[in-house]
């Protein structure tokens, strides 16, 4: 009882520090992008956390974990509508002592609308409200949790091959990809911001205004990654919860690091959105294998996903794709490298666990993409369009949607 | 001791996040109201929160829980001023091995300058600096303490007749609607602010200068609400404190999307101020319930509770009674209907506790009332009225009060 | 184990708070400098946590805790570079079950973080980028860590005399002096900002481009300082840590009424900003003996604190020392009474004590201004001079350092 209780209190605060994150988001969000543009950016993200912890409640905790209720073998399941222990519900035994059944539920809601808030930076800026709240609210109802299901439901991913499965430890690609996919998808369905890219393909940087709240959404990530990691050991294991908020915080910092100093010899100045996209590339980056690497593999893990940021970023400028908080780049691409890197790196490091990460990563993408494109297209049906008009656009989505401004006097 | 050890952890952290509200509530106010009065709102914020804690050190707490040193029976008590855990004290026994002498001092001292708190961001914008710090000191001093004495205290509302107590589980009555009761008194010293009400008596917006502060205040009391309802367990009990978290996010979820829904049918914009202090609806609303209710009670009690608001803020502006913030509609309004609702919704329900409910209700609030009245002619008479002049409110209270801006290049 | 699990637990929190207090520093210096500095300062602020996370790791942790590998005894040890638990590791009986090494290594990480943060502070809006990095990385790499060694390694000041050794609970001298010290002689190297005196010698006032963030620095920072000093206490013992939040918050609680009476005496009006440096006067003041100080004390300490800050703005200011936050007012001036004060008020007064406090600060800073003028000749040796050109200076280190501005539309 005493254990259950030392247990609940760290996944109580893991919890917690998982909801801080969405203030982390609104803050970098908001502060990446134009002032005409804040209120809409607050409105999706009070909508992200609150209708994403309803409709998980309402159905997806119990598809992502559907244990008995299985409906394909290993690829679907659901164990019913609402949140229901169950009349044999003892907390001592649920999850082995490490938690109730209310603390799993309401930290494992925290991280599905987690997944949802990646769209939300990518997409700023030029959706329909409408749109956006529909594709966020399918998102959440279909695929964040059947891909969950995979593997922390103990579906197909986790026993991958007789011999190895999957290995996503507090979700590099259950969380951070199918996000980022999910934002792709979506820019490509809208277009880059008018203005984005000249007439001859070359890229202008629209500049975010308010970087100190971008700042401070970056430190926040970090400090809900203490809760986001160190809460993925479902207990609080001294030695474990402890290592992991380690490897994390060393990763985090040596992708800031590695991820200034990549872009002040490419770019000739010291960009401080370098720096703070680095380090949550080396945050995404250590997800996925937090508690598997020494030292020395968190700093290349979290070094080598700092600069995947920032040649993402370059690489999204070259193909128009326009992204105006770096959420694909720091999300899916350090999401994908963080998953590989299990193979690659630590305790599990080998060839059959690379070709295992890279086939799961592959068969999420699919599937992410190709339901998201779906997803796209009936949004787009219903709302006539994803996007809004051009003058829109130009005015900005404060005044057109909400009828008022972020700031006055 | 191992028990009293995670017991005494989870109310510290629970400690934490009730005075993190107090930046909540910080960042709320100061971006609700306008820029010139920006220095004013900061300081009054400081105001609170380290006189509040001082007070309560002094005398507030021991007055708030006189254990056997009754001077009204029930209904008045004082146990000495200053904190003294005695000579008998024994932590493993205090509180039955749920936490420490100290660990109940500080959580009760962060609830008390709460109260007042409530108060500054009704009043904002036209109170003499003088004149708040008096009312929000006598606040605290006597109004707060004794009607948590009735309660929390062990007097008259506890055992309110011979079968039925009054039930606040963390205060919608006790806290929030006390702050409400006192702030409504206040502003009808004060009037509205200027140009706030044409002379055709239509109410016109003053809008907020910073809502992005504004939306980072609402998440940050959402997250102090984990410790102040969590931490009204007063124990880290593993199945009522992480259910509790459940019902209050469940919520704080529902008021939020109804407030919001609710307003963009009746106004035709999505405002994102309703979304917020539906939010906030939800949140009282849940908070004298909190650990009786099912998750289909969280939802219709914080549903209501975020449309009562959007009602309250209506019959505000009917009553040409001028709440910057809207923290009366969310303190008093929706503190009202969670202290009803436990006799509608949940465990207690029933006619008899619903009776209980709505006396207890109404005793305290003409307590409040008579007491807040007396407060208000007192600081009048020292202050030669609470408003500063008409020329100062328009120049703002930062340059008269402060000598200084809150912003510059 | 159960006791270890919620010890590290506590440990951990503490950990996650004290890596909050990086927020709180960014925001409060943002806040409090001018607009055209703003990236430039949350730069540094990054670089900072990052760097001194890594350099810690690297070898500060094992310079600080030399264990039985001493170089000059009781003065100077290493116990090798990187981070090894060492093959009888135990997390059973590591620092008595309190908390494991890897949570040791990170809570200590942290605090070595803040240290360098105070400089950041003080040298604002006139220092080069790569000046400031060399003197920050060095400070980290030998300065802190050293001496750290002589209280926290047990080395020389753990046992100054016979009979009575250096106390420092938390880090008054230890952590905030020393940056104190490291910050004054950088900003004598650097000289005052441009148009900061008038030629007469009269101070002008720079005012901060964001009071708003600098209020919500100052609350994050005390809601740090429970981790900082609850984790002081190495365990989660009830009595001991709760006991400390209690005497913190007082101490802060004073501090801030203090300072702005004293300063509303002397200037006549309600300045925020003396608020705001007499909390963290307080909470700096009571950080060298929170677990030794009753209640009483505590206001003694925490207010004598904010009247200390208040006097050692003025101080500065007739000395021509420019320090735009305050930061050696409230870390240097105030870190010295703190550590003074365990020698006249709380458990351990006496003539003997005080003494040996005196004595150890003064040896303390002896060594902090002797090396950081080492490192100051060095670092301007290498950059040719500290200081950017008076031409940068007032275009402001964002546009000539970052070709970025911390604001847009």
């Amino acid at each position: 009882m005493e254990l259950l209780t030392a247990n609940n209190v760290w996944m109580m605060i893991c919890t917690g520090l998982v909801f801080f994150m969405h203030l982390g988001f609104t803050f970098l969000e908001s502060g990446m992008t134009q002032k005409k543009n804040t209120v809409n950016i607050l409105f999706k993200n009070f909508f992200v956390i609150t209708m994403g912890l309803l409709v998980y409640a309402a159905g997806g905790f119990n598809l992502m974990y559907p244990g008995d209720f299985g409906i394909i073998d290993g690829w679907l399941g659901f164990a019913g509508a609402g949140l229901d222990p169950g009349v044999d519900y003892d907390q001592l035994t649920y999850a082995d002592g490490g938690y109730t059944y209310w603390t799993d539920f309401l930290f494992q809601g925290m991280f599905a609308a987690t997944a949802a808030t990646i769209v939300s930076g990518a997409v700023a800026e030029r959706i329909k409200l409408g749109a956006f709240m529909l594709y966020a609210f399918l998102l959440l109802v279909f695929v964040y949790p059947i891909v969950g299901s995979w593997q922390w439901g103990g579906g197909k991913f986790s026993t991958f091959t007789e011999d190895v499965g999957f290995y996503d430890f507090a979700g590099s690609t259950l969380v951070h990809s199918v996000g980022g996919w999910a934002a792709l998808v979506a820019i490509i369905f809208l277009g880059a911001r008018v203005g984005r890219f000249g007439s001859d393909g070359k890229p202008n940087a629209i500049p975010g205004h308010n970087l100190p709240l971008s700042a401070a959404g970056v430190l926040i990530l970090w400090l809900g990654w203490f809760g986001f990691n160190g809460g993925s050991v479902l207990s609080a294991d001294p030695a474990l919860t402890s290592y992991v908020l380690v490897t994390t915080s060393i990763a985090a910092a040596t992708g800031g690091i590695v991820a200034f100093v990549v872009a002040a010899s490419a770019y000739k100045n010291y960009d401080v959105t370098m720096f703070m996209n680095g380090i949550l590339g080396g945050l995404v980056g250590i997800t996925a294998g937090a508690d598997l690497m020494s030292i020395w593999d968190s700093i290349l893990v979290g070094g080598i996903g700092g600069a995947v940021v920032v040649g993402a970023i370059a690489f999204m400028d070259k193909q128009k794709l326009d992204d105006p908080v770096g959420a694909i780049a720091v999300h899916l691409f350090a999401g994908i490298w963080g998953t590989l890197a299990v193979g690659v790196f630590g305790d599990l490091a080998g060839f059959d666990q690379f070709m295992v990460q890279l086939a799961c990563v592959g068969i999420a993408g699919v599937f992410c993409v190709v339901s998201c494109t779906i997803i796209g297209f009936i949004t787009s049906a219903i709302f006539g369009g994803m996007r809004v008009t051009k003058e829109d656009e130009i005015a900005g989505l404060d005044g057109v949607e909400h009828g008022m401004a972020a700031y006055a006097d």
